[in-house]
């Protein structure tokens, strides 16, 4: 296998390189040129080549750091069909990217506009609000607009003044983003225990609700695709303490299919799983209905299962997350 | 008529009072207590006894001046079965509200939570960001977050830095929001010539989709709303430079909706047209309907026009505009 390697001529080895790369290893990005923070915007015309905004003049890409050591990437989602407040932004691409793989920070981002990946942008105040969610987010480095490829960070913090934060409404001790939270869900009428290794879309679109971060509604929910070669995607329904910014889970799932698909078109999605509770504050099912609707195989299938909290685990959850001496 | 007005119990004077007010005159505005900019805060409680946010913690008001000397409210607005991305915040409200009465500028704005109307707050990053078209946002004072009925303003230029904004990415002499422009559409199939005092509500939806602003991708609607008393309602689609928090065009009749039916249920709501293009960039058809189908009567009637430019009026009027010496 090595000499085959080996064997590789230029042109092949480029058709082996994964154009279609969203998570890099620190080792990764340091041979994309990414050896410190400030040479994040290396991997910004990846981003932008990846972006899905066929209406948008903007093609935006970020590139953020985790203190992990791994570098993500996130790209603007624009759908046909469908109005601009469902697109999903870069950096909340990249945020739920960073959910979904269960980093537990963001350090510095960069984010740029351009084709040629060389005007830096700040992230949009919808983004800005959307960033908020994550413990310490004055501290995140935001790549500063520059023509120079090599710019200066500043902190999220001192972008966006005065603001509205998680902190001004939660319980003190409450899991923010990106922090271990359980919502303690099952499906309703199941007899409560989670399938171990199964195939059922609807169990995978189950442990995405539980990992929803809806804590000013408690209306979590998850989705689950699966593509025409069988391979499944999920993502969960994330929250903004201000409201709209908040990320549907359909746009949460997309992120999964975006980032792992390799290039397919939303079409190629046959199967689609919605996991809420029945009659929640926030319902996400003729939204996500018409979302997927408007932009999956033509003859996909939609399913809507409910969940309720099980309380006797959602108490001892409570209980050990909130120690009473 | 004067003697049985002077007859009114107090009782019966209150009930005259119009609590669904969201325009005041300079002169109006005074007799609320509102005497100088800074006592905005007199009709906080106002907006926020106003607010439609049933499964939202936050009453969130807003009350602004524009340089005509009228003082406008907004009101968060949240839809029972819509997740929060199609909700509109108070300060969208606002501004959308400012756009239906020809308003050409915000000078102040402040900001409230609480029932009480007491605790202030400034606009979340989504609206900051909607905030950006209109002409000189940078210069909208904003009342600072503060504990003291009276606080102080700071610029929405000096909360925001760094932003993106309209003036990145228009040409040079382009209309913003609030600023006069004519999308010369014409209903497609129709002879050219808009009704002059008709009754027929795609008349009023095309009259709004010329007002309509989506300077990023040329997709101007309108929505023209009829309730069970045949009154009608119109708004129309307001873009932002930043994508997701545009407003749809629904959302903005429903503006005129709250502010002019004096606390109808939107279950009032009977008939609804709107109006865009054939294939537009960004289509509001399916996304109109599905909030229209969760929140308006349940037999609303629902239909969908398509306009066109009319080349001819819009190149004069481009003319009139950039005029070349
Ligand atoms: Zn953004
Ligand atoms: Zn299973
Ligand atoms: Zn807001
Ligand atoms: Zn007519």
């Amino acid at each position: 296998m090595a000499e085959q390697t080996n064997l590789l001529s230029p042109f092949e080895s480029l058709v082996m390189y994964d154009r279609y790369k969203f998570v890099f290893t620190a080792k990764e990005a340091e041979s994309e040129g990414v050896t410190e923070p400030i040479k994040l915007p290396k991997l910004i015309r990846n981003a932008i080549s990846l972006t899905r905004a066929p209406f948008s003049k903007y093609k935006v890409g970020a590139v953020g750091r985790a203190s992990s050591g791994r570098v993500y990437l996130g790209v603007i989602v624009d759908f046909p069909g469908l109005p601009l407040h469902h697109s999903i932004h870069a950096e909340q691409f990249l945020v739920t990217n960073l959910a979904l793989n269960s980093e537990k920070d963001l350090c510095e981002l960069a984010v740029a506009v351009s084709i040629d990946g060389k005007e830096f942008n700040t992230p949009c105040g919808h983004c800005r609000q959307f960033l908020m969610e994550i413990r310490n987010a004055p501290d995140i480095k935001i790549l500063l607009k520059s023509k120079h490829e090599e710019g200066s960070f500043s902190s999220l913090g001192s972008l966006f003044l005065d603001r509205f934060s998680p902190e001004n409404v939660l319980m003190k001790g409450s899991p923010l983003l990106l922090e271990n939270h359980d919502n303690c869900l099952v499906l309703s009428g199941s007899a409560g225990e989670i399938c171990s290794d199964c195939s059922h879309l609807e169990c995978k679109a189950l442990a995405a609700a539980n990992n929803s971060f809806s804590p000013y509604t408690h209306s979590p929910s998850g989705v689950a695709l699966a593509d025409n070669d069988g391979i499944w995607y999920r993502g969960w329904y994330i929250e903004s303490v201000a409201s709209n910014p908040s990320l549907g889970p359909v746009q949460a799932a997309l992120v999964d299919f975006v980032a792992r698909s390799k290039g397919k078109g939303f079409n190629k999605i046959v199967r689609a799983v919605l996991v809420e509770k029945n009659d929640p504050n926030v319902s996400q099912e003729r939204t996500a209905k018409m979302i997927l609707d408007t932009i999956a195989a033509p003859n996909c299938d939609f399913k809507v299962f409910h969940c309720h909290v099980n309380l006797v685990k959602r108490m001892k959850y409570l209980r050990d997350r909130f120690v009473i001496d």
